[in-house]
């Protein structure tokens, strides 16, 4: 970064909240994707003005912007490509506005997700994305990759959840998109464009996010299964009556041995495949509710359903899937995480498919997510440092992709693109499609200075 | 047109479907704005082949193109401007495919919302959104305006309720958007970009829908209040509470007074407003679920609720709501409906201010509409004849626009644009915003031949 620029980054921010200093630097280049970038410089922003000001001055000079939250996306969108300037969110976190009877939080991108999720809760509300990170990720992070959770089979993801943002373009426009309210029709949806861009169209400084009442209680239960092709067909029953679950999760049989070998769980050893699955609503109806979802979860093979009627049970029922991510550190600690979505219906012939490319490549696969959205978190388990295996993992990573969209699938249901998946999207946007991204790419962020060689793969007349 | 254009048309889609002669094509140059214009021809197209060979052929020749449901419309935005083509879908209207166990239909844009959902009953799904003229507007038409109605305030709008389409760019490029599942974040959301767009970015061919189980049981309440405040703290109430009801449908005290005018439906002389209010649910669970809204709509100053216990309970209340709009024909058989939206807590200062300008202007004014989201339609009741009180009703509305605005609203809750509030919207949508929807049409449509003049006003740069 040349000095002149430094100075005047720090005019905007104060001298106090730009770090340029490698050493200083270096902690803010990575995600956890395990991929890290020297960043050319950091700032902390404190409020809408100081982004309208910096990604001026960086469109001015050409200097890349990656905006950051906390880091946790898994896909490499954080990671600073180009030397370019970390925008950090850290700092701007408020909570704006509470506004119960409207329905509505107005944030700063940096709260956390938890943050937020504590304060609506003594007033009876929630924000229903749950990402795994939920404690530590922030709201502009949760948006800029329309990340969620398990209770999106019920609830939605971000883009279901979101009425309004204000942002900077590329060229350091302001801009305001959406309106207060959960109807609204004039003009095009900006919102929802800006939502699952990755930081590559706009800068997000403030959300206006839609709140749901929280549910008085909650019904946790098991199911078990002789096999995968009976579970996916009680995840089909389920979700064909009206009581949707809040969460409806779900182990193959690889993922129930692998923590049969680290706990004993009781489970039986026909056990090929488990539904975790919660149900919510009013007290006076969840016994009804539940029952609704534990008879459609009762077709098939099924083995078991078991529902819990204390704490302790809940605990005990969630014990095996909680198990799972221990054993699978014991075994993998940097294991290949994927999140590709099929149609529910296409489940089986999904973890079929695996089971032969796990052969095939001899390349330990675990299954396990969220079964209500097709949502399934395929893990290779690997070790990166040996070499020969991580080359059979990435051929066999490349048929899983190709394996999903035979299916009619998608290759991304809550991680995002960023650089991990950026270079395999063309097998599934057409190109008229991922031209037009590009169009609309270049409308917002002229200069290419947001995020740059993030989420769209560039276009071969670029590379050629 | 010219004979030659004429000639192509016809060999892409059979001259048996082109109509060229005035008093033919006349009937295709209208909708319920009550604004006609004369289509320069119209076309039937069958396929999304054909489509996307009109539309190369007009992208060519710069002729412009309005695609056309059925004309239920209310803004104008299929009135075709400069002597358009008429794409007329009527008889494009194939359900493709039902597929319950994923919860989706594909269907082309000619399906009117009855049909399909007449062939979702059958197998225990409905397509939520349900415009009042569900039983002859088209899908595609749904989509063009993302078109809402009661529903919404459970399930959302056609935005909610889509997962993917296939379309044709103003310069007749073929494309695809979205996935055929509901978590996907795999490029930029070009779905909900094309999803009220109002036919001015692509031509949709094909839409895949998102299916929702149909509830076993509903169950029906009106509630009364003295004022216009307590029915919306019991609104707010209401929204506040885990059972969101599938209708929260709300009278003022202007609209009651009418139809006590018109019919004797029995109501104290000291109610000042209403709500209808629908639960849906399972079979054993509805009696608490309503139990649950009703004890939330007591708030305030209800003066009764009265929850319906047979069908025949269920056609007495809602007479009075389904009295109103022939009352309203009655005395103003051409009023002026709009459909602004509020935030819930501001709906007393809405009507109140609704009230003020309805005298300050002489004009009389009606309100109904989905109080759960906020939606209201304010009804001017004018006589299109009476010159001078048309002027004081044009006035009257861009006062109410302001107001709308003042309360931080937006224009429009499912009408959409248009033509009609085509030049409010800059009252609404911030300049930069407008400048990037105006640089996103020339993506789509270069030639700006796709539906020209219509949802977003000419750029200042353009008409000077």
């Amino acid at each position: 970064m040349l000095p002149d620029f430094l100075e005047r980054l720090c005019e905007i921010a104060g001298s106090d909240n730009v770090l340029s200093e490698a050493g200083q630097t270096w902690a803010y280049g990575y995600d956890n994707s395990r991929r890290q970038a020297q960043p050319g410089a950091v700032v902390h922003v404190h409020n809408a003005d100081q982004v309208e000001k910096i990604v001026r001055l960086c469109h001015e000079t050409g200097v890349a912007i990656t905006a950051r939250g906390k880091g946790t996306g898994t896909t490499g969108a954080t990671v600073p490509l180009a030397h370019a300037l970390v925008i950090s969110f850290e700092r701007m976190n408020r909570i704006i506005e509470i506004d119960t009877a409207n329905r509505l939080a107005r944030v700063e991108p940096g709260v956390t997700n938890g943050e937020l999720q504590a304060a609506l809760k003594p007033l009876g509300f929630f924000w229903p994305p749950d990402p795994t990170s939920a404690a530590v990720c922030t709201i502009g992070g949760n948006l800029a990759y329309n990340s969620a959770g398990p209770r999106a089979v019920k609830y939605g993801t971000p883009r279901e959840n979101s009425l309004g943002l204000k942002a900077v373009s590329g060229s350091g426009e302001v801009f305001a998109t959406g309106c207060n309210t959960t109807k609204g029709v004039v003009g095009y949806d900006l919102t929802r464009l800006l939502i699952g861009s990755e930081g590559t169209l706009a800068i997000i400084t403030e959300a206006t996010l839609k709140l749901t009442p929280l549910p008085e209680a909650k019904c946790t239960m098991q199911a078990t299964y002789r096999d995968i092709e009976s579970a996916a067909q009680a995840v089909a029953a389920i979700m064909a009556q009206p009581v949707i679950p809040c969460a409806l999760e779900f182990m193959d049989g690889t993922a129930i041995k692998m923590v049969r070998k680290h706990a004993d769980l009781g489970l039986d050893e026909s056990v090929g495949a488990l539904l975790m699955i919660e149900v919510d609503g009013t007290e006076k109806s969840i016994t009804e509710a539940a029952e609704a979802v534990a008879a459609a979860a009762r077709s098939g093979h099924c083995l078991s359903v078991d529902i819990a009627q204390s704490d302790e049970e809940v605990q005990k029922l969630w014990k095996t899937r909680k198990a799972l991510s221990p054993a699978l550190r014991t075994i993998a600690p940097k294991k290949i995480n994927e999140d590709v979505v099929v149609p529910v219906s296409s489940i089986p012939q999904l973890i079929g498919g695996l089971e032969k490319l796990s052969a095939d490549h001899d390349i330990m696969i675990v299954n396990f997510g969220h079964a209500g959205n097709g949502n399934i978190h395929v893990n290779l388990l690997v070790n990166p440092d040996d070499k020969e295996e991580m080359k059979r993992a990435h051929t066999c990573l490349d048929a899983v992709f190709d394996l999903v969209l035979t299916l009619g699938g998608t290759l991304s249901g809550e991680h995002g693109v960023g650089l991990e998946k950026r270079d395999f999207i063309d097998r599934e946007i057409d190109p008229v499609a991922l031209r037009l991204m590009h169009d609309i790419k270049k409308q917002f962020d002229p200069a290419n200075i947001l995020n740059p060689g993030k989420t769209i793969p560039p276009l071969e007349s670029d590379s050629g």
